[in-house]
């Protein structure tokens, strides 16, 4: 394993154990057992440590779209939008420590915010991914004229992420398969 | 201006500034020219605190939900929908950052989590008067058989979360009035 794997995993450890708070890059260092020096010649910051270990080791979702993606026109479609909903919410429920952390502490939001603007990139973009899916389905007639696509995109995956921040918080008091069921049902009802 | 509000309005003051990280009793006591030994007989700790700000000085969710149910039956259910999507973005992108930067603290989250538990609050319950007010709608006629309204009321209130969040993050493309429109729209389209 790589200097560069192994201070990704450090990261992803001390977040889960001391949340992004604690979560320092001497503490990440010497679990990676490196010096912070070499860990600042593989990461900017970190910011870009934190984006590594969302892109490279919580990567429920890619996957989960992509399987979405080659299914279209194939399968019974509201079996596999249950099966997405159930992945989003497994990503989401990983990532929303994470995000939140970063949300909670303004100077590393700022630099996080350039970041994915310098690079193109952001937490809408799976978003506009499933939005294009759904519209290949809605083509080939098996979604609802009525429907926008890029609004049930926003509603399923705003739901998964919500109900993987309130997991935090709460005992919810419905289970996970039943809930995805009911969303899918709902919002693609023809 | 007695101590508990302004102990409340310098723990807000604090969050927004240096996030909940950052926010810490010591800086809050400060702030509010009161003692740190008087800001706990006033709350238990940094848990009973954040949640008052929640509560207390980010209001805009319990009068839009009392604003829906008075409304029940009358006017443009549409338009008041949308208004309703409107205070609930608003709502959230100002406790977004309260609610992850609880979340990216274990320990702060553990102390939370129980909190809630004991007086039977959480982040889901306006999810479950949504819900309530929405089934009132259908019985009325005018939401569609077909809608389950707790997996409606899930997609609505999850959508705006997960927007207020994206907001922090990036520039979103379409504006929030659009945005709110087409949810609602494409949500309980007949």
């Amino acid at each position: 394993m790589g200097t560069r794997d192994r201070i990704i995993d450090a990261a992803e450890q001390a977040i889960h154990e001391y949340g992004i708070a604690g979560a320092t890059t001497k503490r990440i260092a010497k679990q990676a057992a490196c010096s912070e020096a070499l860990l600042y010649k593989h990461f900017a910051g970190k910011e870009e440590l934190f984006l590594a270990v969302l892109l490279e080791r919580m990567p429920a979702l890619a996957p989960a779209l992509t399987r979405l993606r080659l299914g279209v026109g194939q399968g019974d479609l509201a079996a596999n939008l249950v099966e997405f909903t159930g992945k989003a919410l497994e990503f989401y429920t990983r990532a929303a420590a994470v995000a939140g952390g970063v949300l909670g502490d303004p100077p590393l939001m700022a630099g996080f915010r350039s970041m994915l603007a310098k690079h193109d990139l952001g937490p809408h973009l799976p978003i506009q991914a499933l939005a294009e899916i759904l519209r290949a389905e809605q083509q080939g007639g098996r979604i609802a004229p009525g429907i926008d696509p890029g609004a049930a995109a926003s509603l399923l995956m705003g739901a998964c992420f919500h109900r993987a921040t309130l997991t935090h918080f709460v005992d919810l008091p419905d289970d996970d398969a039943t809930w995805a069921a009911s969303i899918v049902q709902t919002l693609f009802r023809r």
